[in-house]
Protein backbone atom coordinates (compact mmCIF):
# COMPACT_ATOMS: atom_id res chain seq x y z
CA UNK A 1 0.00 0.00 0.00
CA UNK A 2 1.75 3.50 -0.77
CA UNK A 3 -0.40 6.77 0.56
CA UNK A 4 -0.85 8.90 -1.80
CA UNK A 5 1.92 11.86 -1.25
CA UNK A 6 4.22 9.28 0.30
CA UNK A 7 6.20 6.21 -1.00
CA UNK A 8 7.11 6.59 -4.76
CA UNK A 9 4.91 4.21 -7.15
CA UNK A 10 7.62 2.34 -7.88
CA UNK A 11 8.71 -1.16 -6.99
CA UNK A 12 12.23 -2.94 -6.57
CA UNK A 13 12.93 -6.26 -9.42
CA UNK A 14 15.53 -8.42 -9.88
CA UNK A 15 16.89 -9.12 -13.83
CA UNK A 16 19.58 -9.87 -16.09
CA UNK A 17 21.19 -7.10 -17.73
CA UNK A 18 22.40 -7.80 -20.86
CA UNK A 19 24.68 -5.25 -23.04
CA UNK A 20 25.74 -7.50 -25.91
CA UNK A 21 25.79 -11.32 -25.86
CA UNK A 22 26.32 -11.87 -21.82
CA UNK A 23 23.81 -11.19 -18.42
CA UNK A 24 24.68 -9.72 -15.49
CA UNK A 25 21.92 -10.00 -12.57
CA UNK A 26 21.09 -6.47 -11.41
CA UNK A 27 18.71 -5.11 -9.40
CA UNK A 28 16.27 -1.82 -10.90
CA UNK A 29 13.02 -0.09 -10.42
CA UNK A 30 9.66 -0.83 -12.09
CA UNK A 31 6.41 1.57 -12.68
CA UNK A 32 4.24 -0.38 -10.12
CA UNK A 33 0.95 -1.85 -10.94
CA UNK A 34 -1.71 -2.85 -8.86
CA UNK A 35 -5.79 -3.23 -9.64
CA UNK A 36 -7.93 -0.73 -7.86
CA UNK A 37 -11.79 -1.31 -6.92
CA UNK A 38 -13.68 1.82 -7.17
CA UNK A 39 -16.77 1.36 -5.04
CA UNK A 40 -20.11 3.46 -5.31
CA UNK A 41 -21.09 3.05 -1.58
CA UNK A 42 -21.36 -0.76 -1.44
CA UNK A 43 -21.98 -1.12 -5.17
CA UNK A 44 -18.63 -2.16 -6.96
CA UNK A 45 -18.55 0.12 -9.75
CA UNK A 46 -14.90 -0.39 -11.90
CA UNK A 47 -11.69 -2.08 -11.35
CA UNK A 48 -8.72 -0.30 -12.65
CA UNK A 49 -4.85 -1.24 -13.31
CA UNK A 50 -3.17 1.39 -11.89
CA UNK A 51 -0.24 2.36 -10.18
CA UNK A 52 -1.21 3.63 -6.42
CA UNK A 53 -0.85 6.71 -4.91
CA UNK A 54 -3.47 9.45 -5.50
CA UNK A 55 -5.99 6.97 -5.28
CA UNK A 56 -8.91 9.18 -4.25
CA UNK A 57 -8.31 11.91 -6.66
CA UNK A 58 -8.47 8.25 -9.07
CA UNK A 59 -11.76 7.66 -8.38
CA UNK A 60 -12.82 11.22 -7.68
CA UNK A 61 -11.68 12.16 -11.58
CA UNK A 62 -12.73 9.02 -13.01
CA UNK A 63 -16.43 9.50 -11.62
CA UNK A 64 -16.01 13.10 -13.00
CA UNK A 65 -14.38 11.70 -16.58
CA UNK A 66 -16.65 9.36 -17.07
CA UNK A 67 -20.26 11.42 -16.20
CA UNK A 68 -20.95 8.93 -13.60
CA UNK A 69 -21.81 11.97 -10.99
CA UNK A 70 -22.74 15.39 -12.40
CA UNK A 71 -20.54 17.51 -10.33
CA UNK A 72 -18.41 16.95 -6.99
CA UNK A 73 -20.97 18.42 -5.18
CA UNK A 74 -23.06 15.27 -5.56
CA UNK A 75 -20.45 13.34 -3.93
CA UNK A 76 -20.15 12.93 0.10
CA UNK A 77 -17.20 11.49 0.79
CA UNK A 78 -14.30 9.45 -0.84
CA UNK A 79 -12.55 6.80 1.59
CA UNK A 80 -9.99 3.81 1.29
CA UNK A 81 -12.72 1.18 2.25
CA UNK A 82 -12.53 -2.43 3.05
CA UNK A 83 -12.41 -4.69 0.02
CA UNK A 84 -15.49 -7.12 -0.98
CA UNK A 85 -13.86 -10.67 0.79
CA UNK A 86 -12.09 -9.78 3.40
CA UNK A 87 -9.12 -8.04 5.36
CA UNK A 88 -6.48 -7.97 3.20
CA UNK A 89 -5.57 -5.47 0.55
CA UNK A 90 -7.09 -2.56 2.23
CA UNK A 91 -5.36 -0.38 -0.35
CA UNK A 92 -6.74 -0.84 -3.00
CA UNK A 93 -10.04 -0.44 -2.73
CA UNK A 94 -11.48 3.13 -2.41
CA UNK A 95 -15.16 4.43 -1.39
CA UNK A 96 -17.41 6.76 -2.34
CA UNK A 97 -20.03 8.26 -0.79
CA UNK A 98 -22.58 9.90 -2.15
CA UNK A 99 -25.21 12.97 -0.49
CA UNK A 100 -28.67 11.58 0.12
CA UNK A 101 -30.90 11.56 -2.87
CA UNK A 102 -28.29 12.07 -5.48
CA UNK A 103 -28.97 9.21 -8.44
CA UNK A 104 -26.21 8.60 -9.97
CA UNK A 105 -25.78 7.05 -13.72
CA UNK A 106 -24.50 3.53 -13.33
CA UNK A 107 -25.14 2.96 -17.13
CA UNK A 108 -22.81 5.78 -17.84
CA UNK A 109 -19.59 3.39 -17.93
CA UNK A 110 -21.49 1.11 -20.48
CA UNK A 111 -23.02 4.19 -22.62
CA UNK A 112 -19.33 5.58 -22.91
CA UNK A 113 -18.04 2.46 -24.49
CA UNK A 114 -21.64 1.80 -26.42
CA UNK A 115 -22.21 4.28 -28.92
CA UNK A 116 -26.61 4.07 -28.36
CA UNK A 117 -27.37 6.22 -31.56
CA UNK A 118 -29.89 4.16 -33.60
CA UNK A 119 -27.01 4.61 -36.72
CA UNK A 120 -25.17 2.02 -35.18
CA UNK A 121 -21.73 1.90 -34.81
CA UNK A 122 -19.41 4.82 -36.25
CA UNK A 123 -17.63 7.70 -35.72
CA UNK A 124 -20.41 10.14 -35.86
CA UNK A 125 -22.54 8.45 -33.54
CA UNK A 126 -19.43 7.81 -31.24
CA UNK A 127 -19.13 11.69 -31.14
CA UNK A 128 -22.70 12.44 -31.16
CA UNK A 129 -22.51 10.24 -28.07
CA UNK A 130 -19.66 12.18 -26.69
CA UNK A 131 -21.26 15.50 -27.08
CA UNK A 132 -24.63 14.41 -26.24
CA UNK A 133 -23.42 14.57 -22.41
CA UNK A 134 -20.76 17.15 -22.66
CA UNK A 135 -21.59 20.07 -24.87
CA UNK A 136 -19.06 22.32 -27.07
CA UNK A 137 -16.47 24.44 -25.06
CA UNK A 138 -16.53 28.40 -25.48
CA UNK A 139 -13.20 29.28 -23.65
CA UNK A 140 -11.78 32.62 -25.29
CA UNK A 141 -8.19 31.57 -24.03
CA UNK A 142 -5.22 32.66 -26.12
CA UNK A 143 -1.68 31.84 -25.85
CA UNK A 144 1.53 32.52 -27.66
CA UNK A 145 3.22 29.95 -29.78
CA UNK A 146 6.50 30.13 -27.03
CA UNK A 147 3.69 29.44 -24.11
CA UNK A 148 4.38 26.06 -25.03
CA UNK A 149 8.00 25.36 -25.83
CA UNK A 150 8.96 24.40 -22.31
CA UNK A 151 6.07 22.62 -21.28
CA UNK A 152 7.13 18.89 -21.82
CA UNK A 153 10.67 19.26 -20.30
CA UNK A 154 8.96 20.76 -17.25
CA UNK A 155 6.56 17.96 -17.09
CA UNK A 156 9.45 16.13 -16.97
CA UNK A 157 11.48 17.34 -14.51
CA UNK A 158 8.23 17.28 -12.16
CA UNK A 159 7.75 13.59 -12.81
CA UNK A 160 9.24 11.69 -10.17
CA UNK A 161 9.63 8.29 -11.00
CA UNK A 162 9.65 8.41 -14.47
CA UNK A 163 13.55 8.72 -15.16
CA UNK A 164 13.89 5.49 -12.95
CA UNK A 165 11.57 3.02 -14.34
CA UNK A 166 10.77 4.55 -17.75
CA UNK A 167 7.05 3.26 -17.32
CA UNK A 168 4.94 5.62 -16.38
CA UNK A 169 2.80 8.42 -18.09
CA UNK A 170 2.31 11.55 -16.93
CA UNK A 171 -0.61 14.24 -17.16
CA UNK A 172 0.68 18.20 -16.36
CA UNK A 173 -2.65 20.81 -15.39
CA UNK A 174 -0.91 24.16 -16.60
CA UNK A 175 -2.67 27.34 -15.97
CA UNK A 176 -2.94 30.47 -18.73
CA UNK A 177 -0.24 32.60 -17.31
CA UNK A 178 2.30 28.94 -17.07
CA UNK A 179 2.01 27.89 -13.57
CA UNK A 180 2.18 24.15 -13.11
CA UNK A 181 -0.49 22.97 -10.82
CA UNK A 182 -0.18 19.88 -10.42
CA UNK A 183 1.68 16.70 -12.08
CA UNK A 184 0.24 12.65 -11.57
CA UNK A 185 1.96 9.69 -12.75
CA UNK A 186 0.58 6.74 -13.72
CA UNK A 187 1.04 3.11 -16.00
CA UNK A 188 -2.17 4.15 -17.43
CA UNK A 189 -2.56 6.88 -19.86
CA UNK A 190 -6.10 7.41 -18.89
CA UNK A 191 -5.37 7.20 -15.14
CA UNK A 192 -2.69 10.26 -14.92
CA UNK A 193 -5.34 12.00 -16.81
CA UNK A 194 -8.06 11.02 -14.00
CA UNK A 195 -5.73 12.13 -10.98
CA UNK A 196 -5.21 15.17 -12.61
CA UNK A 197 -8.87 15.86 -12.77
CA UNK A 198 -9.80 14.36 -9.59
CA UNK A 199 -7.39 16.48 -7.99
CA UNK A 200 -8.98 19.64 -9.80
CA UNK A 201 -12.35 18.61 -8.60
CA UNK A 202 -11.23 17.75 -4.89
CA UNK A 203 -9.91 21.70 -4.82
CA UNK A 204 -12.60 22.86 -6.56
CA UNK A 205 -10.91 24.49 -9.93
CA UNK A 206 -13.68 22.37 -11.96
CA UNK A 207 -14.32 23.22 -14.52
CA UNK A 208 -11.30 23.67 -16.13
CA UNK A 209 -11.63 26.87 -18.45
CA UNK A 210 -8.56 28.74 -19.21
CA UNK A 211 -6.24 25.22 -18.39
CA UNK A 212 -4.30 23.61 -20.73
CA UNK A 213 -3.55 19.87 -20.02
CA UNK A 214 -0.25 17.69 -21.24
CA UNK A 215 0.02 14.42 -21.55
CA UNK A 216 3.37 11.99 -22.52
CA UNK A 217 1.91 9.79 -24.73
CA UNK A 218 -0.62 10.52 -27.57
CA UNK A 219 -4.50 11.65 -27.68
CA UNK A 220 -7.05 8.95 -28.11
CA UNK A 221 -10.17 9.77 -28.54
CA UNK A 222 -11.40 8.60 -24.90
CA UNK A 223 -8.37 11.34 -23.89
CA UNK A 224 -10.15 14.15 -25.29
CA UNK A 225 -13.84 12.73 -24.07
CA UNK A 226 -11.98 13.09 -20.50
CA UNK A 227 -11.04 16.89 -20.87
CA UNK A 228 -13.61 17.52 -22.10
CA UNK A 229 -15.63 16.36 -19.67
CA UNK A 230 -13.92 18.38 -16.88
CA UNK A 231 -13.85 21.61 -19.74
CA UNK A 232 -10.44 21.51 -20.92
CA UNK A 233 -10.22 24.24 -23.31
CA UNK A 234 -6.42 22.84 -24.99
CA UNK A 235 -5.19 19.47 -24.59
CA UNK A 236 -1.51 19.59 -25.38
CA UNK A 237 0.62 15.98 -26.06
CA UNK A 238 4.27 14.53 -27.05
CA UNK A 239 2.94 12.40 -29.41
CA UNK A 240 0.02 12.13 -32.12
CA UNK A 241 -3.71 12.26 -32.03
CA UNK A 242 -5.56 9.75 -33.60
CA UNK A 243 -8.36 10.51 -36.43
CA UNK A 244 -11.50 10.76 -33.84
CA UNK A 245 -9.34 12.17 -31.23
CA UNK A 246 -9.32 15.38 -33.82
CA UNK A 247 -12.50 14.71 -35.48
CA UNK A 248 -14.13 15.22 -31.25
CA UNK A 249 -11.80 17.88 -30.82
CA UNK A 250 -12.92 19.75 -33.83
CA UNK A 251 -16.88 19.26 -33.10
CA UNK A 252 -16.24 20.22 -29.30
CA UNK A 253 -14.20 23.20 -30.32
CA UNK A 254 -11.20 21.65 -28.39
CA UNK A 255 -7.59 22.97 -29.48
CA UNK A 256 -5.40 19.74 -29.79
CA UNK A 257 -1.63 20.57 -29.43
CA UNK A 258 0.12 17.16 -31.00
CA UNK A 259 3.96 16.08 -31.27
CA UNK A 260 5.23 19.23 -28.97
CA UNK A 261 9.14 18.22 -29.17
CA UNK A 262 11.41 20.84 -29.11
CA UNK A 263 10.02 24.29 -30.86
CA UNK A 264 8.01 22.83 -33.15
CA UNK A 265 4.26 21.04 -32.82
CA UNK A 266 1.48 20.61 -34.54
CA UNK A 267 -2.47 22.26 -33.93
CA UNK A 268 -5.60 20.51 -34.85
CA UNK A 269 -9.14 21.57 -34.01
CA UNK A 270 -9.61 24.87 -32.52
CA UNK A 271 -6.62 26.52 -34.17
CA UNK A 272 -7.54 29.89 -33.05
CA UNK A 273 -6.71 29.93 -29.67
CA UNK A 274 -2.17 29.95 -30.46
CA UNK A 275 -1.88 32.73 -31.83
CA UNK A 276 1.38 33.80 -33.67
CA UNK B 1 -14.95 1.17 -44.04
CA UNK B 2 -11.06 -0.30 -44.60
CA UNK B 3 -11.18 -3.91 -45.98
CA UNK B 4 -8.43 -5.95 -44.36
CA UNK B 5 -5.33 -5.64 -46.51
CA UNK B 6 -6.33 -3.14 -48.56
CA UNK B 7 -6.44 0.72 -47.50
CA UNK B 8 -3.95 1.88 -45.13
CA UNK B 9 -5.11 2.50 -41.68
CA UNK B 10 -4.33 6.03 -41.72
CA UNK B 11 -6.65 9.31 -42.66
CA UNK B 12 -5.49 12.76 -44.03
CA UNK B 13 -5.99 15.81 -41.88
CA UNK B 14 -5.43 19.39 -42.27
CA UNK B 15 -3.25 21.20 -39.30
CA UNK B 16 -1.19 24.15 -38.67
CA UNK B 17 2.87 23.11 -38.59
CA UNK B 18 4.54 25.65 -35.94
CA UNK B 19 8.08 25.96 -36.29
CA UNK B 20 9.15 28.48 -33.50
CA UNK B 21 6.31 31.33 -33.41
CA UNK B 22 4.84 31.13 -36.81
CA UNK B 23 2.22 28.68 -37.90
CA UNK B 24 1.62 27.22 -41.38
CA UNK B 25 -1.13 25.10 -42.89
CA UNK B 26 -0.12 22.07 -43.44
CA UNK B 27 -1.43 18.22 -44.29
CA UNK B 28 -0.67 15.20 -42.60
CA UNK B 29 -1.58 12.06 -42.42
CA UNK B 30 -2.84 10.53 -38.67
CA UNK B 31 -3.58 7.31 -37.43
CA UNK B 32 -7.45 6.32 -38.03
CA UNK B 33 -9.18 5.67 -34.91
CA UNK B 34 -13.55 4.16 -35.19
CA UNK B 35 -14.99 1.90 -32.79
CA UNK B 36 -15.39 -1.59 -33.27
CA UNK B 37 -18.65 -3.55 -32.24
CA UNK B 38 -17.88 -7.40 -31.66
CA UNK B 39 -21.46 -9.49 -31.81
CA UNK B 40 -21.18 -13.01 -30.47
CA UNK B 41 -24.49 -14.14 -33.04
CA UNK B 42 -26.79 -11.78 -32.03
CA UNK B 43 -25.50 -10.59 -28.82
CA UNK B 44 -23.22 -7.82 -28.52
CA UNK B 45 -20.00 -8.43 -26.65
CA UNK B 46 -18.29 -5.82 -26.67
CA UNK B 47 -16.68 -2.62 -28.46
CA UNK B 48 -12.95 -1.58 -28.54
CA UNK B 49 -11.71 1.75 -30.32
CA UNK B 50 -9.24 0.54 -32.75
CA UNK B 51 -7.65 1.18 -35.92
CA UNK B 52 -9.71 -0.18 -39.18
CA UNK B 53 -8.18 -3.08 -40.43
CA UNK B 54 -7.73 -7.02 -39.71
CA UNK B 55 -11.18 -6.62 -37.88
CA UNK B 56 -11.63 -10.37 -38.32
CA UNK B 57 -8.20 -11.00 -36.80
CA UNK B 58 -9.04 -8.57 -33.56
CA UNK B 59 -12.33 -9.86 -32.86
CA UNK B 60 -11.21 -13.38 -33.31
CA UNK B 61 -7.66 -12.48 -30.85
CA UNK B 62 -10.02 -10.79 -28.82
CA UNK B 63 -12.33 -13.59 -27.92
CA UNK B 64 -9.34 -16.36 -27.55
CA UNK B 65 -7.26 -13.85 -25.48
CA UNK B 66 -10.31 -12.66 -23.03
CA UNK B 67 -10.97 -15.97 -22.80
CA UNK B 68 -14.76 -16.06 -24.16
CA UNK B 69 -13.97 -19.27 -26.11
CA UNK B 70 -11.74 -22.08 -24.84
CA UNK B 71 -9.97 -22.65 -28.62
CA UNK B 72 -10.94 -21.48 -32.59
CA UNK B 73 -13.25 -24.98 -32.40
CA UNK B 74 -16.06 -23.42 -31.12
CA UNK B 75 -16.10 -20.81 -33.87
CA UNK B 76 -18.17 -21.55 -36.77
CA UNK B 77 -17.79 -18.41 -38.68
CA UNK B 78 -16.48 -14.34 -38.21
CA UNK B 79 -17.74 -12.10 -40.31
CA UNK B 80 -18.38 -8.18 -40.83
CA UNK B 81 -22.27 -8.06 -39.85
CA UNK B 82 -24.89 -5.32 -40.12
CA UNK B 83 -25.09 -2.86 -36.78
CA UNK B 84 -27.96 -3.18 -34.47
CA UNK B 85 -29.30 -0.02 -35.58
CA UNK B 86 -29.45 0.50 -39.31
CA UNK B 87 -27.38 0.34 -42.60
CA UNK B 88 -24.34 2.80 -41.34
CA UNK B 89 -21.12 1.56 -40.20
CA UNK B 90 -21.19 -1.56 -41.62
CA UNK B 91 -17.74 -1.89 -41.59
CA UNK B 92 -17.84 -1.17 -37.81
CA UNK B 93 -19.35 -4.66 -36.76
CA UNK B 94 -17.94 -7.54 -36.67
CA UNK B 95 -20.24 -11.04 -36.13
CA UNK B 96 -18.66 -13.81 -34.83
CA UNK B 97 -20.75 -17.32 -34.79
CA UNK B 98 -20.26 -20.41 -32.66
CA UNK B 99 -21.01 -23.89 -33.26
CA UNK B 100 -24.09 -25.96 -32.35
CA UNK B 101 -24.03 -26.61 -28.96
CA UNK B 102 -21.09 -24.42 -28.01
CA UNK B 103 -21.51 -22.74 -24.30
CA UNK B 104 -19.79 -19.18 -24.14
CA UNK B 105 -18.63 -18.04 -20.92
CA UNK B 106 -20.38 -14.14 -21.74
CA UNK B 107 -18.57 -13.29 -17.45
CA UNK B 108 -15.36 -13.80 -18.64
CA UNK B 109 -14.80 -10.11 -19.88
CA UNK B 110 -16.45 -9.09 -16.59
CA UNK B 111 -13.62 -11.61 -14.56
CA UNK B 112 -11.30 -10.63 -16.31
CA UNK B 113 -11.48 -7.26 -14.93
CA UNK B 114 -12.67 -8.52 -11.71
CA UNK B 115 -10.87 -10.41 -9.38
CA UNK B 116 -13.22 -12.35 -7.88
CA UNK B 117 -10.80 -14.34 -5.05
CA UNK B 118 -12.23 -13.97 -1.63
CA UNK B 119 -9.38 -12.06 -0.42
CA UNK B 120 -10.47 -9.12 -2.01
CA UNK B 121 -8.79 -7.05 -4.94
CA UNK B 122 -5.38 -7.15 -4.54
CA UNK B 123 -1.93 -8.21 -6.51
CA UNK B 124 -2.19 -11.81 -5.45
CA UNK B 125 -5.61 -12.36 -6.22
CA UNK B 126 -5.36 -10.70 -9.55
CA UNK B 127 -2.37 -13.44 -10.28
CA UNK B 128 -4.24 -16.15 -8.79
CA UNK B 129 -7.42 -15.34 -11.27
CA UNK B 130 -5.07 -15.39 -14.77
CA UNK B 131 -3.03 -18.50 -13.66
CA UNK B 132 -6.61 -19.94 -12.55
CA UNK B 133 -8.06 -19.50 -16.66
CA UNK B 134 -4.08 -19.97 -18.10
CA UNK B 135 -1.60 -22.19 -16.35
CA UNK B 136 2.05 -21.90 -15.90
CA UNK B 137 4.34 -22.48 -19.34
CA UNK B 138 6.11 -25.34 -19.89
CA UNK B 139 8.33 -24.28 -23.09
CA UNK B 140 11.97 -25.42 -23.83
CA UNK B 141 12.37 -22.68 -26.35
CA UNK B 142 15.69 -21.27 -25.94
CA UNK B 143 17.42 -18.50 -27.45
CA UNK B 144 21.02 -16.52 -27.90
CA UNK B 145 21.18 -13.44 -26.89
CA UNK B 146 21.70 -12.14 -30.43
CA UNK B 147 18.51 -13.16 -31.18
CA UNK B 148 17.08 -10.15 -29.94
CA UNK B 149 18.98 -7.33 -30.97
CA UNK B 150 17.72 -6.66 -34.62
CA UNK B 151 13.94 -7.20 -33.89
CA UNK B 152 12.74 -3.81 -33.44
CA UNK B 153 14.44 -2.28 -36.37
CA UNK B 154 12.71 -5.56 -38.29
CA UNK B 155 9.36 -4.94 -36.92
CA UNK B 156 9.42 -0.59 -37.28
CA UNK B 157 10.60 -1.57 -40.68
CA UNK B 158 7.81 -3.98 -41.32
CA UNK B 159 5.25 -1.33 -39.68
CA UNK B 160 3.39 0.36 -43.20
CA UNK B 161 1.35 3.47 -41.00
CA UNK B 162 3.73 4.59 -38.14
CA UNK B 163 6.65 6.55 -40.27
CA UNK B 164 3.59 8.30 -41.43
CA UNK B 165 1.63 9.40 -38.25
CA UNK B 166 3.70 8.28 -35.28
CA UNK B 167 0.53 7.47 -33.26
CA UNK B 168 0.76 3.10 -33.80
CA UNK B 169 1.50 0.91 -32.00
CA UNK B 170 2.59 -2.54 -33.64
CA UNK B 171 2.77 -6.13 -32.45
CA UNK B 172 5.05 -8.75 -34.33
CA UNK B 173 5.04 -12.69 -34.06
CA UNK B 174 8.66 -14.10 -34.52
CA UNK B 175 9.46 -17.86 -34.37
CA UNK B 176 11.70 -19.28 -32.53
CA UNK B 177 14.49 -19.52 -35.97
CA UNK B 178 14.18 -15.69 -36.38
CA UNK B 179 11.23 -15.60 -39.01
CA UNK B 180 8.75 -12.73 -38.84
CA UNK B 181 5.61 -14.54 -39.30
CA UNK B 182 2.92 -11.56 -38.59
CA UNK B 183 3.29 -7.78 -37.87
CA UNK B 184 0.27 -5.77 -37.23
CA UNK B 185 -0.46 -2.05 -36.36
CA UNK B 186 -3.09 0.04 -33.81
CA UNK B 187 -3.91 2.78 -32.02
CA UNK B 188 -4.37 0.34 -29.07
CA UNK B 189 -1.91 -1.85 -27.61
CA UNK B 190 -3.93 -4.65 -26.63
CA UNK B 191 -5.98 -4.58 -30.24
CA UNK B 192 -2.15 -4.66 -32.20
CA UNK B 193 -1.57 -8.20 -29.99
CA UNK B 194 -5.21 -9.48 -30.30
CA UNK B 195 -5.04 -9.16 -34.07
CA UNK B 196 -1.72 -10.94 -34.44
CA UNK B 197 -2.80 -13.65 -31.82
CA UNK B 198 -6.18 -13.35 -34.09
CA UNK B 199 -3.86 -14.31 -37.04
CA UNK B 200 -1.77 -17.36 -35.52
CA UNK B 201 -5.70 -18.35 -35.11
CA UNK B 202 -7.30 -17.88 -38.00
CA UNK B 203 -3.74 -19.65 -39.61
CA UNK B 204 -3.76 -22.25 -37.33
CA UNK B 205 -0.72 -21.73 -35.27
CA UNK B 206 -2.21 -21.11 -31.68
CA UNK B 207 -0.88 -22.35 -29.74
CA UNK B 208 2.01 -20.01 -29.86
CA UNK B 209 4.74 -22.98 -28.18
CA UNK B 210 8.05 -21.60 -29.51
CA UNK B 211 7.25 -18.32 -30.37
CA UNK B 212 8.42 -14.50 -29.36
CA UNK B 213 5.72 -11.69 -29.72
CA UNK B 214 7.40 -8.32 -29.32
CA UNK B 215 5.14 -5.13 -28.25
CA UNK B 216 6.12 -1.53 -29.66
CA UNK B 217 5.66 0.17 -26.31
CA UNK B 218 5.40 -1.08 -22.14
CA UNK B 219 4.67 -4.57 -20.96
CA UNK B 220 1.61 -4.14 -18.67
CA UNK B 221 0.09 -7.00 -16.90
CA UNK B 222 -3.02 -7.51 -19.19
CA UNK B 223 -1.04 -7.63 -21.97
CA UNK B 224 1.36 -10.59 -20.41
CA UNK B 225 -2.58 -11.61 -19.60
CA UNK B 226 -2.82 -11.70 -23.48
CA UNK B 227 0.79 -13.21 -24.32
CA UNK B 228 0.12 -16.18 -21.66
CA UNK B 229 -3.73 -16.86 -23.02
CA UNK B 230 -1.57 -17.58 -26.43
CA UNK B 231 0.87 -19.57 -24.81
CA UNK B 232 3.82 -17.38 -25.67
CA UNK B 233 6.98 -18.11 -23.92
CA UNK B 234 8.95 -15.06 -24.85
CA UNK B 235 7.18 -11.55 -24.68
CA UNK B 236 9.48 -8.52 -25.72
CA UNK B 237 8.95 -4.90 -25.57
CA UNK B 238 11.11 -1.59 -26.35
CA UNK B 239 10.04 -0.04 -23.49
CA UNK B 240 9.49 -1.15 -19.60
CA UNK B 241 7.18 -3.53 -17.94
CA UNK B 242 5.32 -2.76 -14.97
CA UNK B 243 5.41 -4.47 -11.35
CA UNK B 244 2.54 -7.09 -11.89
CA UNK B 245 3.47 -7.98 -15.44
CA UNK B 246 6.94 -9.07 -14.35
CA UNK B 247 4.95 -10.97 -11.44
CA UNK B 248 2.90 -12.58 -13.52
CA UNK B 249 5.84 -13.25 -15.69
CA UNK B 250 7.48 -15.07 -13.23
CA UNK B 251 4.45 -16.86 -11.93
CA UNK B 252 3.22 -18.16 -15.23
CA UNK B 253 7.16 -19.38 -16.01
CA UNK B 254 6.87 -17.01 -19.06
CA UNK B 255 10.14 -14.77 -20.05
CA UNK B 256 10.33 -10.96 -19.98
CA UNK B 257 12.72 -8.79 -22.47
CA UNK B 258 12.58 -5.11 -21.57
CA UNK B 259 14.08 -1.68 -22.75
CA UNK B 260 15.27 -3.58 -25.98
CA UNK B 261 17.15 -0.91 -27.60
CA UNK B 262 20.41 -1.27 -29.56
CA UNK B 263 22.41 -4.03 -28.46
CA UNK B 264 21.25 -4.26 -25.06
CA UNK B 265 18.38 -4.93 -23.00
CA UNK B 266 16.75 -6.41 -19.69
CA UNK B 267 15.31 -9.79 -19.12
CA UNK B 268 12.96 -10.70 -16.29
CA UNK B 269 10.57 -13.53 -15.22
CA UNK B 270 12.23 -16.71 -16.65
CA UNK B 271 15.25 -15.69 -17.60
CA UNK B 272 17.19 -19.12 -18.57
CA UNK B 273 15.42 -19.67 -22.03
CA UNK B 274 17.95 -16.18 -23.07
CA UNK B 275 21.39 -17.47 -23.35
CA UNK B 276 24.45 -16.45 -23.26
Amino acid sequence: MHPAGSDPPIRATRLLRFDGVTGEPADDAVACEEPLEIRLGDTPLAVVMRTPGHDEELATGFLVTERVVRSLADVAGVERGAPSGGRRAQGNTVRVTLRPGVEVDLEALRRNLYASSSCGVCGKATLANALAVAPPLDDDLRLPAAFFRDLPERLRKAQAAFERTGGLHAAGLFSGDGELVAVREDVGRHNAVDKVVGFAARSERLPLTGHVLLVSGRISFEIVQKALAARVPVLAAVSAPSSLAIELATAARMTLVGFLRGRGFNVYGRSERVIT
